[in-house]
């Protein structure tokens, strides 16, 4: 098994069996398997087995090179994340070698999008709001319906969102039916937004989580902001005296 | 001199004057200097320098490992553009480990932008427009009015839109003053947009150019796509008549 770092994940299927060996990049990996290699210090588990493939026998064709490279691409979003080094690019370097056409796999996974999705970010970004460092904005089925996006997500708005700059918090609503809003924060580095997901029933890392949330989007979007200025406050308030002591 | 194809390009500041050494990657380059060094197989001409410099004496320190990587991200956009090679990631490679960051200077050369360019976005995005792989909007002097934007560009809007999926050719206009209208065109890989462009008094490249034409943004719009669609109908029979011959 590869980058999956517990057996729920597996969604249940595997949760009574045996697993011989899993391959993961994830600091918070269970090690469930009988053989476990854990690299956290790898950009993706696809970096791993680059690395380690030919080593063990399964040489890399042209079609493995793809495969491998669309993995490291989509984990680092293009060399993109903090946790890129030098090795993750000279292991990229070797996939293009055995075959990785990068600007080929690098448009597919991360830049193409449909023009349905294109305007449906339209309609959330013109009613983009901010107080200081804090942005936020929300996508409505009116929305959804206006543009035809049929996908049920937020069509990657919320990484448009969090490039803004500066920036200390954004958040995203996204109305999932009349009683039901799905809520997005991102952080900038140094910020832990993840009690505040978790304290609406949600989850996730200090610098990206969410929570969906029972509730109209205009009052859930009141309840959201009015906590995430309380943990701005509480949190600018920490910084001041830290800096005192 | 350096990344410069040609001495205007200089604003006629070194027109009258000898020019010792030139590096470059264009392939249009003039050799106009005494030494020339064109490299056009390189990504970008930061890359070559980060080749040559230990060489000739320049050892790269970290501040210099950081321009030269902004060099290579910013031409390359982050190793998506076709010219992208396994020796350019390899470079970045070196240069990281030089010094240079490459999350950090990715972010700031290519991700971050401003409230106000954001939010300019969605006046274009909500405006999309499309026949067939034929997409189109434009950006107003309101929507600068409403979103605060101050910048003189698109805020890179054009990015946006070229990325849409499935896509021929994408025109963002954007009104310049009640009399002049700025046009971009983009196209995709094995079309040329570039006479289109030089026909409406501008110029640019097969898949990237551009004109500034005199008229309202509502005449200029509808002239230009006028002969876009002409340019497409004419390119697909040419398209018939090279699969009949």
């Amino acid at each position: 098994m590869v980058d999956c770092s517990d057996l729920k994940r597996t969604g249940g299927v595997l949760q009574d069996k045996p697993v011989g060996i899993v391959i993961d990049h994830h600091i918070t990996n269970e090690q469930f398997a009988e053989l476990n290699l854990i690299e956290p210090s790898s950009v993706a588990t696809c970096a791993i087995l680059a690395q380690k493939l030919p080593a063990w026998g399964y040489p890399i064709t042209p079609d493995v090179a793809r495969a491998l490279m669309t993995g490291i691409l989509s984990d680092s979003i293009g060399f993109r994340t903090s946790n890129t080094t030098s090795t993750s690019l000279r292991i990229a370097a070797d996939l293009m070698d055995l075959g990785a056409n990068i600007s080929d796999l690098y448009n597919k996974a991360l830049i193409n999008r449909s023009f349905a999705a294109t305007n449906y970010w339209g309609y959330a970004l013109t009613r983009l709001q901010h107080e200081d460092n804090l942005v936020w904005t929300s996508l409505t089925l009116q929305d959804r319906a206006n543009s035809g996006y049929t996908g049920n997500d937020d069509a990657d708005l919320t990484n448009i969102i969090s490039s803004i700059d500066p920036l200390d918090i954004a958040v995203l609503f996204v109305e999932q039916k009349a009683n039901l809003t799905k809520v997005s924060w991102r952080a900038r580095y140094g910020l832990d937004i993840s009690g505040l997901a978790t304290s609406f029933g949600g989850g996730g890392h200090p610098a990206a989580a969410g929570a969906e949330i029972a509730g109209s989007l205009d009052v859930v979007q009141k309840l959201v902001l009015e906590a995430t200025r309380n943990y701005l406050d509480t949190t600018k308030v920490i910084d001041n005296n830290e800096g005192n002591s």
